[in-house]
């Protein structure tokens, strides 16, 4: 939940959770020595930040003022291209098992002459606005997702430093590595410095680190509705406390019911404006429930967690300080409502834009400042755009019209799912004029028969994340002499000594083999080597509508035999079409698939044109080089 | 593997698994007091059982004379229907995430005339053939599986006994309670005797147990043929060791690849005659391999395991004692070839089919020995039908002649999946003459909308694994006044304190208070308290074509309204139809399900017959009765 909470009024009442999280109360101590990334905050967006970087091979230091994970409240809400992410890291399993899942909105409404009734349930992710693996929210506790963040840090071998309260950092101008000094207090008592080439706050909307960053001041308009939130099980003859649920009552204002694992409901209440402490209590709240729920009964199994807090929508003037050696992300660059259960995804996503940009920075592989720049560039639109459609949706659930607020739901349902987030053109993202396919924005779904197993598999998410770019060539029929020769040349092209694929890759090959990516137990059955032969930066893919009878993967060139997991036959739904329109005969294409999954560049070319593979060879290293240098 | 090895034979070489098993090696003491049921065994079929036990409730002993799980070799092949059996329990997840997934059957010929060439490739489970969710054998390590139950177990608080070496069991006349003495060695040194109320022997295919039973003597053929198994990570560049590849060499014989997880392709080469010690050996076995592969390079990175056995057919004649204290299951009851990877799916099966009969027994709610005489006569005659098959079978694949053995296949890919398995008609399975849905056989995948939360869910799956029967009630409209009255008649007289479904839900209530399922972490998720708030022992289901939107949940007969996490709206893949086929206006019907997921029986009624409600409450008394009792 991305909220600036109002002072000294948040309380855990009731039960805690038990169980659910396993936690570590030990405070390990900060590894030593220089760590190249220093994460402060150990919520959604420092574990994701960490699971990534460590699971690359960085060394980092993971630093978290509480003496515990998340137990109670706060965020729930995993959207559509979030479960995607983490099913990207192999993570959702087990969220997906226990978390309950929300396929519809419901609108009640009750006032003097309507006794309360339902007047409406829509598909909250219909397939025809939304294509989307999982059209469901998936509702599941904070501590939840922490659990898997933190189980997946101990398999790269990171352990969280809990109880270390980041107190400020400053770049030594003496140390001629440039490298920041950091400075903590470890269980309110001891004073620790460490050192570290970056620091990423994710130290949420009060970020300490943030402030410590010149120029990175809050803008935004705070508002002056407070709301209370309740998690606990509901005893109620209410129907709809599994679905999204909003209730407006004309003279007791609207509720927002969400459905939580362990049957629970979790309750948003209007408070229309700040009164005195009292009416901001749970027993009001639990009052106001009950008059809006009227004349179904609403009583409480148990209360597990009761919090008030003002929405405030801000967003950080910077995400980084002018050298960019310092970040910010989640809560710490950007709060909001927590009603269109955004907070935990943004963030999440925050740092998964973050996170290979680091990767390629602290191995000397990014050219320049473009890969970091494009940071701040591609999130702060993001944090804009959420902030804008927030205030728009948090008015339209206050109000309670559930026409309005149906159509203000229709028209985001993109944005919400997080498959609507799209970056704007920059040296990453190269626009171009054909097909479905968006650079900036996420890669479509399409589903596969990858050729060395015949396994149906999605191919957004088949190759597992290395911090590698992906290219595939897109080429309907490899038995086709010209067709053919196209991937020869493109082959002998990208894979000659002087071409830039290659050299970077050499660059490459020798940063991993001085800083390997982390040796995880889990990789026995990931099998990272077989996309990371031919490169450490790139994996080679070719999607063809050619019948896997008709060809064998050893006589493809070299460049596409030697990654035999990446060969895939479109049998399945037509992934060529899908990604990229209807083809002229011959035509032939090649798309760039960022680390983070979202698209980078695409271009076709026909295969009459004799030059096409000297062309599409030109066309990547070009593409590139403008961001990645020797 | 279901084999009989050769004596003194089995050896493994090579690197040791390494961290796939979470091993346990303390000698934990065996629990004080008589158990309900002590199991023999700790492989496959004794953790499927223990599994299915602990959760139900009852206490059990499982005892195992190994010191560790199983590390390297043996069964690896998990069928669609087993999937679909541990997805029941929850506990298939993280073996997708792991196992590797064979979807074709690839066959190559060479012989002196042709070079080895590939001449046919297969889809292993055609749509069109085979309904399952998951058309694929999934192979994953025996011990990954083990681990598995293991781990849930632990959760129910059942720790395996390891070090514990069965050695007989007796009856104790004199022992009013009946129970079984039975003596295990625990480290080889120490004497130890536990009660119990039931044995059950899944100690493999020299099962001591079964030799303590009278009159269970193995019937089969004992083959002459001697095959190698060789486990290992190949380098070759032969291209199909992903697929389930079948190679006949018209000089040197056959070889069948199956690819397994962390990159190793399992081998079996036959030895056509026990010839000298020295050619069952592993160098023989590489080298067969490379010579039935030549032209293509046949090398290995690293060898784990290697094995070789002789094919023997067996099958016990009798599963259990005459007095049904004491039962064999898994390769303790069968034996047979491993090529067609039945082995530990037919040992899950039989604790499967016993599991839930052994539970309603020990809570006294089975009628006479109704219930445990069906385990010996459903189970007997799969081992049987597998038996058969093999025999052709593994004929078939050391014949070599690929369009044989495609039709071998074809023939028998529902067999082989496990979809297949069909039990003989019995008290509990009754025949009707109606619908696509077979008594004994297993319940056909079906989609449907959950009406509660609107989550789409694979029926066969949705109700948790509780022990319970399920009776899905298929009404086609429930705004229907004749339809709705039939509802409503059938609740009240199922409800009816007097009706034997009511009787006995009392009894197992009684039961259960004393003798709780197992409190699991997990139920926190799983809410196992909304199937059970009827009935212990049934849960009541309700399928309807009716629209959500048509009528609320609140206003279903009782028997229904109570049980909201089991209605259903068909509205996803036709599921009334798939299940009954094309029915008559104002056909309604009743399936009762037994607790393994296998169709009990079922009835049609039309709601044109007024007694329509009457008729169904009394078929389900009528059904119920003749296998529970009061």
């Amino acid at each position: 939940m991305s909220t600036e909470p109002v002072p000294n009024s948040l309380e855990a009442v009731g039960r805690k959770a038990s169980g659910v999280n396993g936690q570590h109360n030990e405070h390990l101590d900060v590894p030593e020595g220089k760590s190249d990334v220093c994460i402060v905050g150990g919520g959604p967006a420092g574990l994701m930040l960490s699971t990534v970087l460590a699971r690359l091979g960085l060394k980092i230091r993971v630093l978290d003022d509480r003496p515990e994970q998340t137990a109670v409240g706060r965020a729930d809400g995993i959207q559509p291209k979030t479960i995607e992410t983490l099913q990207m890291l192999g993570l959702a399993d087990g969220l997906l098992r226990r978390g309950v899942k929300v396929f519809d909105i419901c609108m009640w409404r009750g006032s003097r002459s309507h006794d309360l009734r339902r007047v409406d349930r829509e598909v909250h992710y219909p397939a025809s606005i939304v294509d989307v693996l999982h059209p469901f929210i998936l509702l599941c506790h904070q501590g939840m997702v922490e659990d898997v963040f933190v189980e997946d840090l101990r398999q790269s071998g990171v352990e969280v430093s809990r109880s270390h309260s980041f107190q400020k950092f400053q770049q030594s101008g003496d140390d001629s590595a440039g490298a920041l000094h950091i400075e903590c207090l470890v269980s309110n008592r001891e004073k620790k410095t460490v050192t570290s080439d970056y620091i990423v706050g994710c130290d949420g909307a009060r970020s300490l680190v943030r402030q410590h960053i010149p120029g990175t001041y809050s803008q935004g308009t705070p508002h002056n509705s407070v709301w209370g939130v309740l998690d606990g099980e509901l005893d109620t003859d209410f129907p709809d406390i599994w679905s999204k649920t909003v209730v407006y009552s004309e003279d007791y204002g609207s509720i927002l019911m969400i459905p939580r694992e362990r049957n629970m409901t979790r309750l948003y209440v209007e408070m229309k404006t700040r009164t005195d402490s009292k009416s901001l209590g749970q027993e009001f709240v639990m009052d106001q429930a009950r008059r809006i729920l009227a004349p179904y009964r609403v009583a409480w199994v148990f209360i597990e967690w009761f919090g008030n807090y003002q929405v405030s929508q801000r967003v950080a003037a910077h995400f980084s300080d002018p050298t960019l050696k310092a970040f910010i992300a989640g809560d710490a660059s950007h709060t909001h409502s927590p009603k269109a259960a955004q907070g935990m995804n943004t963030s999440v996503h925050d740092s998964w834009n973050l996170g290979w940009k680091l990767n390629l920075a602290v191995r000397g592989l990014a050219k320049g400042n473009t890969l970091l720049e494009s940071y701040e560039m591609e999130r702060k639109k993001i944090a804009h755009d959420l902030i804008n459609f927030d205030v728009e949706h948090a008015n339209e659930v206050a109000t309670g019209d559930p026409v309005r607020l149906a159509d203000n739901f229709r028209i985001n349902t993109r944005f919400i799912s997080g498959v609507g987030v799209e970056y704007g053109e920059n040296d990453i993202n190269r626009v171009q004029s054909f097909g479905r396919l968006r650079p900036g924005c996420n890669l479509l779904p399409a589903r596969a028969t990858r050729y060395i197993d015949s396994n149906p598999v999605d191919i957004q998410l088949d190759i597992p994340m290395l911090g590698q770019f992906r290219l595939y060539a897109l080429v309907p029929d490899v038995t086709d002499a010209k067709q053919a020769l196209y991937l020869e040349t493109l082959s002998n092209k990208v894979l000659s000594p002087s071409s830039f694929i290659s050299r970077i890759s050499e660059k490459a090959s020798q940063s991993y083999a001085g800083k390997p990516r982390a040796r995880r137990q889990e990789n026995q059955f990931v099998r990272p080597e077989r996309y990371t032969k031919t490169s450490e930066l790139f994996t080679f893919s070719l999607i063809t509508s050619t019948s896997q009878t008709a060809f064998e993967i050893g006589s493809l060139p070299t460049l596409f035999s030697s990654s035999p997991w990446t060969v895939y036959v479109d049998d399945v739904a037509s992934c060529i079409e899908k990604w990229l329109g209807p083809l002229e005969a011959g035509d032939m294409a090649i798309v760039n698939v960022r680390p983070d999954g979202y698209v980078g560049s695409l271009e076709k070319w026909n295969s009459a044109d004799e030059k096409a593979g000297v062309r599409a060879a030109e066309f990547l290293d070009d593409y590139y080089s403008r961001f990645l240098a020797t």
